[in-house]
C-alpha cells in the first residue's frame, strides 16, 4: 500500500515544526517553500542593521532535514489549492502551476507586511519580512551615509541622515535601538564630512505607546531607553503620506531619504486558495484541531491561521506557529498510526521579549516583568537556543560578543545583486508565499 | 598653504596599498570606489561555491582606513578624467558627473571579464569579478540542484546537473575543484530524487593545458587532481557558442543550464578616459615610475596598467597591483616631502598558487615547485595573512576548518534581492570601475 502523502507549504517556524513532528511517520512528506532557507525572523533586524550576515540567521531547509529521509524539500511557490482533487499547484523558475497531490495538507504560509490600504507607500517604505527585505534595508541605510559623505553641502546632510521607522511594535523598537547604536558606535570615526552620531532616528506609531502587547510599565521603560539612545518617539498619530522625500505626520513634514515600514502584517492568501471563512484580517478560521471546517485533511497553522483561545485571538508570533505546527504533525501522525487524536490544541504562552539598543531588553512572561541587562541576557540565551544549528549558535554568539566589545559589525556590505537569471513568477503585494492560482 | 589633493580611483589591492603608503603624507586624499568594500578577489570562488559568506572576503573600505585621517572615502563611479583641468568626474545614486579636482591622480581601476568579442555570451555565461557576480553564480549553481530535485523526469536531471566552466586559469581550476567537492560532500544526503555526486563538471579551455602561467609539471598535477575529483577537462578547443541550453565546442553540443565564464580579462576604460597609448589589450602604457608619459601627476597601477619588465609584460595579479600601489604612494609622498624619488619600480615575484579541490594546491615560487597538501597549507596561510582584518582571518580560518572536517559550508542561501532602490549609472560591458564620461 502506498504511503500517505503529506504536503507542508512553508518552512517557517510552523512548517518546520510540523515536518519534524512527522519524523517517525510512515509517509511521503513534501515540504514546499519559495526560498531555500528557514529564516529566523526575530533576528532579521540585526541583518538590516548590519550586525549579522544573512547566513547567520538562515539555514538551507534541506540541510536541517538532511537526516529525515521521509521529507522531500521543494523550492517553489504555491499558486493555489484544489480542495476537491486534493492537489496544490507549484510554480518555479522552470515550470508553472505543476499539480502535486496530497492526502494531508498543512498550510504554514505566514504573513507579510500590510500597508493598511496604502500600497503606494511600499515603494518608499519597504517592509522587513524576508532576507531580501533585510538586505535592501541594509543597502539603503548604509548608502544614506555614503551619499551624505559624498555631499559637500551640509544642508543636504540632514535629510540623508534622517531615518524613520513606521510602527513601534517589537520590530520598529528593535530597529530603532539597533540604528541608534550603529550610528554612535560602529560608524564612529569612519567619516570625514559628516558625524554619523548626528543622525536623526524617528519612530512613529498611531498607537499611544510603544510595544503594544507588553505591559504599560515595560512600554514606558522601552520608550525611556529609546529616548536615552537619542531616538525621537512620536506616538498617537498615523502617517498621512510617504514619498521619496519623507513623511507627513500630524500636519508636519519630516524630510527623510530612508523610511522603513515596521507596522502591520497581512496573512498569506491561504484563505483565498481554500475559499473558506477568514477573520477580518484575512486569516483562515480554524477549529480546535487546527483543521479547516469540513476538511479534516487540511490544517492551517501560524500567522495565516485565526484561532481564539479564552475569547481572544492567538497572536501572530513564532511560538504559536511552532506549537501549532508540532500539533498538526502529531495529529496526522496519530491518524496514520491509528492512534486516538491528541486533546484539542492549547497554546502555552512562554512570554515575550524585545531588545532596546545594547544590553537592554524588556521581558514579560506570565506575571514576571523585567527590563534591563538581565532581560537582555535572557533574550540572548533564548534566541541563541532557537537558532537552527549549533554552528549558527556559535557564530552568532561570537559575533554578538565581538560587536558588544568593539562596536564592529559583521556585515556592512552594500551589494546590489544582478537581476535573477531566471524569470520569477509574478506576485501580488500582500503575498508571503504564493500567488493565487488560475 | 592648502595641502595637495590626491585622488585614488579604486580600492582594490592597488588603490588600497597606495592609500596606506600615504599614511603620513600631509595631503587631502580622496579614495573613490563604486562599491563600499575592499574585495579579496582571490577567494571570490569560495563565495560562488558557498564555502564563505560575502562579508568574510569583503570589508568596508572606510573601516579599513578608519584611523587614517587624511583619507576621505567616497562611494561613486568615476565616469571620466579631465587631464588638463586636473579633475575626475564622479556619479553616484544622487548626482551625475560631479567634478573633483586633484594635484595627483592614481588610477587603480582593475579589470573585468572579457568575452573576446562575444559579448552575447555574457547573458548565458556570467563572469566572476565582483561580489554581485559571485552571489549570482552561487544562486545559479544552487538553484540548478533545486530545479532538478523538483523535477520528476530523470531525463531532465542531466542537463540541470551539468556545470561548465569556460577558462582553465586559476579561477576556472579553483571553481571546478570547489564544485566537485561541493557535490560530493556538502550536498550529500540532502536530496531525495537526485544524487548531487552524479553532477557533471566540465572545464574547457582553448589552451593546451590548465593553469597556463604555471610550469608544465604543475599543470599536469593540477589536471590529474581535477580528473581524480571527477572533473572533465577539455583542452585545445575554443567554445563556439553559448546559449541558454549549453555550449558548442569542437562540433559537439554539451547541454547545460549553468555555464560560468572564467576566461579572459579586459582592463577598465582608464585608457579611454586619459586618451593615452594602450597595449593591445587596452591597458595604459606606463613608465618605470608608473606615470603616464607627459603627465608626472598621473599614475596608473595594477590590472589596468601595462609595464614590461625584463622584456615581458607584468601579469595582472594582486601582487603586482599591491607593489605598484605602494610605489605610487611612496613616490608621491617623496615629492610632497621634497625628498628624492625612489629608484624605478621593480616587481618582485613571490610566486603563484592555485587550489585544486580539498587539501591540494600547486605552488610555484622561483625554482620551488610544490603540489599537494603542503602547497595547500601554504596557500591557506598566505591567503589568511592577506585578509584585511584580524577578525576576518579568524572567521575564515574557523570556517575552513569547519568545512574541511564536516563538509558543511558557510553560506548556501539563494537570495534574489529586490531591485536597488536608487537608479544606478549605466555601464558598458567591459567596465570595472567606471563609465566613460561625456
Amino acid at each position: 500500500m502506498p504511503q500517505p502523502r503529506i504536503i507542508i507549504v512553508g518552512a517557517g517556524f510552523g512548517g518546520l515544526a510540523a515536518a519534524k513532528a512527522l519524523k517517525n511517520t510512515p509517509a511521503e512528506i513534501t515540504l514546499i517553500d519559495r526560498t531555500n532557507h528557514h529564516l529566523f525572523q526575530p533576528l532579521l533586524y540585526q541583518v538590516a542593521t548590519a550586525v549579522l550576515t544573512p547566513s547567520q540567521i538562515a539555514t538551507p531547509i534541506r540541510s536541517i532535514l538532511r537526516n529525515q529521509k521521509n521529507v522531500t524539500v521543494i523550492l517553489g511557490e504555491v499558486t493555489g489549492v484544489d480542495k476537491d482533487q486534493q492537489r496544490v499547484f507549484v510554480t518555479d523558475a522552470d515550470r508553472e502551476n505543476v499539480p502535486i497531490a496530497y492526502d494531508y495538507l498543512i498550510l504554514a504560509t505566514g504573513a507579510t507586511h500590510s500597508y493598511f490600504g496604502h500600497n503606494e507607500f511600499e515603494t518608499f517604505a519597504p517592509g522587513l519580512k524576508s532576507l531580501a527585505d533585510a538586505e535592501a534595508a541594509r543597502n539603503k541605510i548604509l548608502q544614506a551615509f555614503e551619499l551624505a559623505e559624498a555631499e559637500d553641502d551640509p544642508a543636504r546632510h540632514r535629510d540623508l541622515l534622517t531615518f524613520i521607522l513606521v510602527g513601534a511594535g517589537p520590530t520598529g523598537v528593535e530597529m530603532a535601538g539597533a540604528l541608534a547604536v550603529l550610528v554612535r558606535t560602529s560608524l564612529k570615526s569612519e567619516f570625514r564630512r559628516i558625524d554619523p552620531a548626528s543622525a536623526r532616528i524617528v519612530l512613529v506609531d498611531m498607537a499611544p505607546r510603544v510595544l503594544g502587547p507588553f505591559s504599560e510599565d515595560l512600554s514606558k521603560a522601552a520608550k525611556a531607553r529609546l529616548e536615552k539612545l537619542g531616538v525621537e518617539v512620536r506616538l498617537g498619530h498615523s502617517v498621512d503620506q510617504i514619498d521619496a522625500d519623507g513623511i507627513m505626520i500630524a500636519g508636519e513634514r519630516i524630510a527623510s531619504k530612508t523610511v522603513i515600514w515596521t507596522a502591520g502584517v497581512a496573512p498569506s492568501p491561504a484563505g483565498k486558495w481554500l475559499n473558506v471563512e477568514t477573520d477580518r484580517a484575512g486569516r483562515v478560521r480554524i477549529q480546535k484541531d487546527l483543521t479547516v471546517p469540513g476538511h479534516v485533511e487540511i490544517f492551517v497553522v501560524g500567522d495565516t491561521a485565526s484561532l481564539d483561545q479564552n475569547g481572544k485571538p492567538l497572536p501572530g508570533v513564532a511560538q504559536v506557529a511552532m506549537q501549532q505546527g508540532r500539533y498538526a504533525g502529531k495529529i496526522i501522525h496519530n491518524r496514520i498510526a491509528g492512534k486516538p487524536a491528541p486533546s484539542p490544541f492549547s497554546y502555552f504562552d512562554k512570554g515575550s521579549m524585545a531588545v532596546v539598543g545594547k544590553g537592554f531588553a524588556v521581558l514579560q512572561s506570565g506575571k514576571v516583568q523585567l527590563s534591563g541587562l538581565g532581560a537582555w541576557l535572557t533574550w540572548a540565551a533564548v534566541h541563541l537556543q532557537f537558532l537552527a544549528t549549533s554552528s549558527l549558535r556559535l557564530t552568532v554568539f561570537l559575533q554578538w560578543i565581538w560587536t558588544y566589545l568593539t562596536g564592529q559589525r559583521g556585515d556592512r556590505l552594500i551589494v546590489h545583486q544582478h537581476a535573477p537569471p531566471a524569470p520569477t513568477p509574478k506576485r501580488d503585494t500582500v503575498t508571503q508565499s504564493a500567488v493565487v492560482g488560475k
